[in-house]
């Protein structure tokens, strides 16, 4: 069994701390390690460290040697630039064609991923080998515990096992009407973005349901296997569709099955999001070690300076050396139109 | 004419930009010159430099010469320590003893207080001469322009010159409800603790109602004309009364009158006061030039970073090199308490 953890992404949210050097993955937000550490540490439970593959932008390949010195060189692969996760599944497939078993099982994760549960998350991937042996793509369905408006859905449809349903529908992000039926039903869980699958069985997949982007695939492969100067893929890469896996090949294949899963999963994807999985004080505030709190309650603070908070509640605060965010808990989410103003106003300093 | 100016407070409601070291006064809090600063041009529209004193601490002196690098060296009196109005007034009346004629005016003004119009100022000074002539304590009291609870009234009697009426009563801080009546009724002014008088005549006041603080500046009289090393006043001013002038001496004088004053004054008591007088942008926010704000209004920020701020309303937020403070606008008063909790935890790093 393989592992590949895609570790590409620019991560806007969590500006000011997440800056275009330094994204989402490579933060220790959540505890002393970084989320791709993290991320790679659980994997390693039941994974060798040389059979974990990274896929990640130049631009990263450096931060990944730091945060992963035991990794080997070879397991990093580089995407030239992002282009959705179908392409980036696509080229990875591509990098391990020759460094695999047809009937070898590869697991495809995200990496600023939190799972509180490790056991559980190690028990779903035992789960996932019969079904992933029989032939079909399995995805792992986060139970639900609000209406969120923020995932997209997966509709399970009749057991096949223990624990193991076949996917009847692929669902977008609901409104939040919709989200509530879908909560009440109880057969919807979120998309987490994580699979299992055979490399055969993906591999053919890519070629049935995304003939386009197999025949990029082919041409990088050809151009890999020449002597010489290493390939320069970006003129072909570019020519890959923008699609998400989900949708490319997910949505089509007949044989797909969902395993819900409720080990403690977060994709961490606001400030308030993490704040919610951070530990707070009695009055709900998660503070720098130096502080003074006069009638707050439920914020979320990072600084390394003395903080003193009177008579304010549900804000989140970021500072860093350079910058200082206040935002209602709320409106996190709009931090990413900061990072929208200011790269329209060209304030790379601030990037 | 001469001017005393009060610059001793050691100004917590400032904290954390305000520090022991670096009071209220001395803070560019309302532009680029230091209050302070700003008192001493208000007073030189019409005294000489060499006839402005300042009576301070110990340990501000070296202060008061960083701002003020043309008022005369002799012109600093220090203070011990901070004993109230009355000891502290009392000490510079002795120090300016051979130094003023017994009918030559004073004017005494706290260093930490903000007057936008200039001439009106001026124009009140004019005003209080002939009563001040005439042997009467005056005093000026602001036309108020809500129900305060956080200051001394002074209530106008009978008129005996144009703007310009006897005292009938000085008023302790009010409840609300009667802070409401006093300005109903139109002849209640908040006290400002600015003070207008003839050398002679505050001289004589002293001597009849603080007859225990005459016995001690007549002995800190005598040791300044002992020859040889410059005296040591901390013990004998150590035995002063702790005593405001207002009610050591005002409120029990026979002649003295209030001068009714409306030129945009304030004493600046806490960063609401000062947001309330600081210009703000068409959100009503005051915020670092480089910034981003979306739905935030009514917000007074201070940092030498870049500042965002989403769905945030009536904060102040005050960042400095070691300490970060956000608060309530209404609750800004209690950043006194933050300093206490400091204090109390010896955590003289940030005091």
């Amino acid at each position: 069994m393989k592992a590949l953890i895609m570790a590409g992404g620019i991560g806007t949210r969590f500006w000011p701390l997440s800056r275009k050097n330094m994204p989402k993955q490579f933060l220790c937000i959540t505890g002393d390690k970084s989320m791709l550490q993290m991320t790679v540490e659980r994997v390693c439970r039941t994974i060798d460290i040389n059979d974990v593959y990274i896929v990640t932008a130049q631009s990263q390949t450096e931060l990944v040697h730091q945060h992963l010195p035991n990794l080997p060189v070879q397991n990093i692969i580089i995407e030239p630039f992002g282009m959705n996760t179908a392409p980036c599944i696509g080229l990875s497939l591509a990098y391990l064609k020759d460094k695999m078993e047809g009937n070898e099982s590869l697991l495809v994760l995200p990496s600023d991923h939190v799972i509180k549960d490790t056991q559980g998350f190690l028990n779903s991937l035992k789960l996932a080998e019969k079904p992933a042996a029989d032939g079909n793509l399995v995805t792992f369905g986060i139970v639900p515990d609000y209406p969120a408006t923020g995932y997209g859905y997966i509709e399970a449809g009749g057991q096949i096992a223990e624990g193991v349903y076949r996917v009847a529908k692929f669902k977008e992000k609901p409104d939040f009407e919709t989200a509530k039926t879908f909560l009440q039903q109880g057969n919807y869980y979120w998309n987490s973005g994580m699979f299992f699958w055979k490399f055969n069985v993906i591999w053919q997949a890519f070629a049935e349901y995304l003939p386009q982007v197999m025949s990029i695939l082919q041409e990088i492969i050809g151009m890999w296997q020449k002597d010489g100067e290493p390939a320069d893929l970006k003129d072909v890469y570019a020519k890959m569709p923008k699609i998400p896996i989900d949708i490319g090949i997910m949505e089509k294949a007949e044989k797909r099955v969902v395993i819900p899963v409720n080990y403690g999963w977060s994709d961490v994807g606001s400030w308030k999001a993490l704040a919610e999985i951070s530990p707070a004080d009695e009055n709900g505030n998660f503070l720098p070690k130096r502080h003074f709190a006069l009638d707050a309650k439920d914020n979320y603070v990072r600084s390394d300076k003395f903080v003193s908070l009177i008579g304010v509640e549900n804000l989140c605060v970021i500072e860093t050396d350079d910058a200082l965010l206040i935002t209602a808990k709320d409106r996190s989410e709009d931090v990413k139109k900061v990072v929208d103003a200011l790269t329209a106003t060209k304030q790379d300093d601030l990037l």
